[in-house]
């Protein structure tokens, strides 16, 4: 039998606490299926009289996460501290050059310093492992990275946050504003006191970074990452969605286009019998288009300490089984620079919502607008104020009435220009709302 | 660099011609992401005249399938004939006896025989992957084999059959039988010309063996598995599951319970908003409940060339770059034999559709003979000719009424005895209808 991996975890919060856990528990389930055991050796956290639930008495508690790293006794250091700098960066650095192997959940640590740290993986032989990075329990790294190792993939796409998605079902199903699910998403757990890195949509681009990088071959950038939040989302916007056939979800989309790679977060609009669109409340959703064949969609809770923990025991037991896969499954010197698709050139539907000042000629006006940019109408829609739509275009009182549009592809250059000149020719009032449309 | 990766295959049908393509295709990127080349150096086919749109000449045609698998050349012998039985068996044995790996998409060969080739495989050191036997291109034995290595699995269970599927997706869209849906099943390609093996159950039955022991480390044991098909599904069943917010699908279903592993394939009641109620048409998908961890569902292309020889390349991809991982995630003199849960004990809740000869007493009668067996109504409600539901259990006119019932969890047992009993009452016409209810 060969001798059982140690593992070393720096960071004992609910994921932390569970691995060891989880680890103790499938201790011999772990051994079988790895054909050697494995242990917790060493560990390291802010508190080490916090209560966690477990048996750590045999465990060495090493001054700091550094020393976790560098411990000779250490084959795989497990960092659960999270934060996109050090002491979290140093310390894999430095297990990575020990040639240790480590094991991460850190989505902004990858997203950030994946390119180099998988450099110096590759360089002193270890593996890093990030399933828990994106999707937690949900195998999306290693389906990308092996599951399609024969597949070209055009295109990745998905729900990536469970706070933004919880919002949009709660706005969606009890007819609410944004503020108010905010609030109880708060309130729950689900977001926190500073929300702005789930709803401005901040933390889908780190991970669709990572996803990128994974499907493409690219180095991760998140830099090129166009992002826009949730919080322009209104009631009635979910509304019109549903009267037309779709549902909003906040989606991370990273695609292969004819200008490069195209990698956008923002509010979207899918058809509600595309799988993804079924997604609910917190769970999230992956979906991959490989080369010539349907899409692939996995599905399954995103965050949790369980579901976290899950993934990292994997990661853990796949160091154990010596199976040691390139961190984005391509040597580093293979991973090209990403070309980015500038987002002026995004192609797609639109979904547009305006304020018309109620003028026989506004639908006319608009219409002629979009003409210009050769932009084609798949339907128009005005909502009476008795809130049903009405497809004839004719207005019937005073104050301002929402005009819903749905265009044919068109370029996100177009639709800007067009909806310029409306706003030029005061037809409207406000700014437009407007949402991309993915086709599935 | 380490030397290419020398690939052997037999069977060169649409999925083999594809897995041809595939690597001569990607090429470079393959051999980026294993660290080697790989190519295909023998084949073996029924008929070397055959057009199949890929280069062969660089290639030895082998005279039989055991030629290429014990061709000292081929590092990799990758079996697309398909059958149970030989030469299928007799090539993947002789090669896993050379110490070579072996890559199958053979359902039906790994359920009868995958833990003695498993056996074999761990004995001489080479890898038997076979990601393709089970829902195509969805990475489902890599999901439970290794992304949930550090997970207690509690159920597994899914739609695993495309033509079923799709069939069912027919009648409940649009109102047909059964017979008219298989028909144009046969006609599009998706059911064969004898449609037992599919519509019976038998195939999802292979596939669910195969889940099972990659789930609870048990050994294969497709004779463990209870089978129902779905010929016995009428319209009118859709249509009442539709309105009390289920769908009718064919699910393979694994369960651990105190009495043993519970491994059932039959139509089942799912409740519409569960993700496997929206997998519509020949779209495969499989959920998988670990402990602690909300359920994870993978969903995808089940058949088809392509999505097949994406999965089979994969595989080979991992014996490419070395990844060894025991055939059933776990060395064979650990997996257990699987301890049959008989179906008489299952639990569970049931749909029961019963023709009641038109007496004052019917609904009461059943009622009785229900509560005899303690089990509760969770709902009764009786069809009226026009075809709307009344839960009054008042009847109209003299012909059969169709008398709907769900049932809180019962057994399977007491639920038999209960419709034995109404039948001898003689209140009811014919066979009642028994759908079984799977709660997510």
């Amino acid at each position: 039998m060969v001798a059982p991996l140690n593992v070393g975890i720096a960071g004992l919060g609910t994921v932390g606490s569970e691995v060891v856990r989880l680890i103790e528990q499938q201790g011999r389930a772990l051994s079988a299926r790895c054909g050697r055991g494995v242990r917790v050796v060493a560990v390291t956290a802010r508190s080490k009289a916090k209560k966690r639930g477990v048996d750590l008495r045999s465990v060495t508690w090493a001054k700091n996460p550094l020393a976790v790293a560098t411990d000779p006794e250490v084959d795989c250091f497990v960092e659960l501290m999270g934060g996109v700098g050090d002491p979290a960066l140093s310390a894999i650095e430095a297990a990575l050059r020990a040639g240790k192997s480590v094991v991460t959940a850190n989505k902004a640590l990858i997203a950030k310093h994946g390119f180099r740290l998988a450099g110096l993986a590759e360089q002193h032989g270890g593996a890093l492992n990030y399933e828990a990075a994106v999707g937690a329990a949900i195998p999306v790294i290693k389906t990308l990275r092996e599951g399609l190792a024969g597949t070209t993939i055009n295109r990745v796409y998905g729900i990536l946050n469970g706070t933004c998605n919880y919002i949009l079902t709660r706005m969606e199903q009890e007819s609410l504003s944004f503020a108010e699910c905010l609030k109880d998403a708060q309130r729950l757990g689900y977001a926190e006191a500073n929300p702005s890195f789930d709803v401005d949509g901040h933390d889908t681009a780190q991970k669709l970074s990572i996803l990128a990088s994974l499907a493409f071959g690219t180095r991760v950038a998140q830099r090129a990452v166009y992002v826009e939040g949730i919080s322009s989302i209104a009631p009635e916007d979910l509304r019109a969605a549903d009267e037309l056939g779709y549902r909003v979800k906040l989606l991370g989309v990273a695609v292969r286009t004819a200008k490069g790679i195209e990698q956008r977060v923002h509010p979207t609009m899918v058809p509600k019998t595309s799988s993804i669109a079924q997604v609910m409340g917190v769970t999230n959703a992956v979906t991959i288009d490989g080369e010539g064949i349907p899409p692939i969609t996995l599905v399954g809770p995103g965050a949790g300490g369980a579901a976290t923990a899950s993934a990292v025991v994997a990661d853990i037991a796949d160091v154990a089984r010596g199976i040691r896969a390139l961190p984005f499954g391509r040597p580093v010197a293979r991973l090209r620079a990403t070309k980015k698709a500038p987002m002026e050139r995004h192609e797609g539907g639109y979904y547009i919502r305006l304020m018309a000042r109620d003028l026989a000629g506004t639908a006319a006006t608009i219409a002629t607008r979009l003409a210009e940019q050769k932009i084609s109408i798949e339907s128009i829609v005005q909502r009476h104020p008795d809130g049903k739509f009405d497809g004839n275009g004719a207005s019937r009182n005073a104050s301002p009435v929402p005009v819903i549009l749905i265009t044919y592809a068109t370029s996100e250059d177009a639709m800007r220009r067009a909806l310029q000149a409306v706003q030029a020719d005061k037809v409207i009032t406000g700014r437009p709302q407007v949402i991309r449309i993915e086709k599935n």
